[in-house]
């Protein structure tokens, strides 16, 4: 705050949340500066390319492509990173909270990779870090847990947290596509990238789920201590004959706490027909957050889209600019007092649902059952689904009943060695968590 | 806070949340304590008659019938309000600020009446005045709309707010029982209490909409504002036949801003199976928000009981208790700048469901039309449902248009004076928000 009343703003990145930002900023400012107490002011705009960014006209002079024109301003008190990506992300986010400058950011990479280090950074300066928009677009998640779910000890965390991916299993659940026809409509769309990689393989779902984990459980998770597995091997057939059975195909994150420590995996799931978190369509987000007082409770909405996001980051410089302007130290961030373990894949236990093709004859499932039996896993039901006489082939669909994820891999390697054994076309967990 | 770094608290109140909230502090005192920074210590607890009162012995010597020894106390340094009922309630509340403590209350009456003059003193005196359990049990709604969702103007807002209405429609619906009966199960289940006329009346989700709506639109609502209407007219049939439409009945608490100002109702409404509102079952309660830059999000969870109320409670505790520790003012609540007009209900414009018992006769459809024609009342559909021949009497079932509230009530006066109208046995409103 500088001495007549105002509080800076520093920009890094200027693209369709950056802009988006600015505008807001612009177009609302009297009734921001009301309810904070103090003009918010845009101080200035780190851009790349000087020549690509004419979005907002009247804001061209603050525009610079030299970092410390803003990281070293005395004039800036909030830096707003909206660049995206690793690096220089964290390291200009590192020197803005090494200034003493307060920091939002919407960058899931950064705060799933260095947010622990950047968090104590925080503290130690006495600034604000605040990431809402990191994680769900505009949905309120981040800002819940570090404070109304903070009496509760968190059981569990459910997500939808990639609107990319949903889209593309609503479209494939709906219309009987393949993965590759709804990639294609998800990218005319706007719902998917050119290069959707990230989102199809799991990746970004795993570092929003590290970020919610964090702070959930109160231990330390990056992006690389998440199971991940992507949408792209699941086929149409799969979502027929999972809604046969009552299930919808979701890409769900489950972090989950139990007494070995903290499992963390984004993976296809079935998930029951009457769970909301089914229902959840197309490109929005949910997040179930589980705690041993408030039992379950959901949040639902868009979760990207540069409004939405935008929301999330006007109401983090919002909260910080209120706590500037009556001159208050930050919140203590949630202290990663639980230091859990985390629990290796493996060691997983729930059910799964296998689509296996084998030689259509006499003996093959006593074939199967007895390696399945081998390692424990106990079939609760086979149906076989057609046969293809050409190839003397049939396929098979079996729901083991609770087994264990190294049993399980194990019985494929297995399985995948029998004659009478074509392919293990799909192999997806199945979640119930009621 | 005492010379010892301790923080106070008194609780008002010793009921099934009050006694909660006391074993939370005690038995997670340490963690607690972590997150705050500093120990909180329960320095008094109110209750009306210490015989009752022996639900927690380790606080016996706490307890106390006299307020004072808790409104007086130099060691209490947040009151917390848990018993309900408007006064004495609102008048301790009224005290405890004017003392400059703090208050924590879930107190959904007292919040909806006195709500703007108790969050005024507040702001004057700087204390913090938190009430997130008032609303929704444990779900985070108010803590999101005074920050999170700040950077928005909301636009509208609907919302299932009373469990026990919701829980009593479920049952309705899915096991075609009447009211009375859903009720008198609710009641055995604890679902409703011995005098649930607050409940089926819609008092209850009107207070709730009161205190959203002045949080959301920034405007100051009282209870009273609240158009409402209870659920107790409604029949199996009317769930039949709106299921064969593609609807859901719930009770609806709808906040909407449009050019005319603010409209404010609580009332029976059809819901579009496909939306997730008409997914909330039994008693759970969801808040939906529409914001111009977030979108519509949605919160769902246990809309009340003892754990999901202290954990919203506990929650609002710790946000004082950490602003109490680091010495900081409180945040400012949301000014009350919109000072928008209630509009009258008669304005609302939706569309309406009626089912009619006529006359078995020819004409009679005539006569109707010509009637509801006259209103400017277009019909989007009529059936016919049964006949009985014994009273020679049919029954209609009549979809409108939108059309105009104030005319629809004409048209019922006018209808109910034909007579070839037996009786108007329903009438419902629509909601489409998509």
């Amino acid at each position: 705050m500088d001495i007549d009343g105002k509080i800076g703003i520093g920009l890094l990145g200027f693209g369709v949340v950056g802009s988006e930002v600015a505008r807001i900023l612009v177009e609302k400012s009297e009734r921001l500066a009301q309810q904070v107490g103090a003009p918010l002011i845009i101080q200035g705009i780190l851009v790349r390319d000087t020549v690509k960014s004419r979005r907002f006209e009247s804001l061209s002079n603050l525009i610079t492509t030299n970092p410390t024109d803003i990281l070293d301003s005395p004039q800036v008190d909030i830096v707003v990173e909206l660049m995206g990506g690793e690096e220089p992300a964290a390291d200009y986010l590192r020197t803005a909270l090494e200034q003493t400058k307060h920091v939002v950011t919407a960058n899931k990479e950064v705060m799933a990779t260095h947010g622990p280090e950047l968090i104590r950074l925080a503290e130690e300066r006495e600034v604000n870090l605040l990431y809402e928009a990191s994680v769900g677009g505009g949905i309120p998640i981040i800002g819940p847990l570090r404070k109304d779910i903070l009496a509760n000890e968190v059981t569990s965390l459910h997500a939808i947290i990639n609107g990319t991916t949903n889209y593309i299993l609503t479209r494939m659940s709906q219309e009987g596509t393949d993965f590759r026809t709804a990639l294609d409509s998800a990218q005319e769309l706007g719902y998917a990238e050119a290069d959707p990689s990230k989102d199809v393989d799991g990746t970004d779902a795993a570092f929003k789920l590290a970020i919610l984990a964090t702070l959930a459980f109160h231990t330390q998770v990056v992006g690389s201590d998440v199971y991940r597995e992507g949408i792209s091997g699941l086929t149409s057939e799969d979502f027929r004959y999972a809604r046969e059975m009552g299930y919808a195909i979701k890409l769900l994150a489950v972090a989950r706490r139990d007494e070995g420590g903290l499992s963390l995996r984004v993976h296809p799931a079935l998930v029951p027909e009457e769970h909301l978190l089914a229902k959840v369509e197309g490109p929005f987000n949910a997040v179930e957050i589980e705690g041993d007082l408030v039992g379950r409770v959901m949040f639902h909405g868009q979760g990207a889209g540069p409004r939405p996001t935008s929301s999330a980051v006007v109401g983090d410089i919002l909260e910080v600019a209120r706590g500037i302007a009556s001159g208050r130290r930050p919140v203590r961030q949630g202290t990663l007092r639980n230091g859990l373990s985390i629990v290796p894949m493996e060691e997983l236990v729930t059910q799964y649902y296998a689509r296996v093709t084998v030689a259509d004859r006499a003996g093959v499932l006593a074939q199967i059952a007895t390696v399945l039996g081998e390692l424990d896993i106990s079939i609760a039901s086979v149906i076989q689904k057609k046969a293809t006489p050409a190839n003397q082939t049939a396929e098979l669909m079996i729901m083991t009943h609770t087994s264990r994820e190294a049993d399980v891999r194990e019985a494929v390697r297995r399985l995948e060695e029998l004659a009478v054994v074509k392919e293990i076309v799909s192999l997806i967990r199945v979640e119930h968590w009621s």
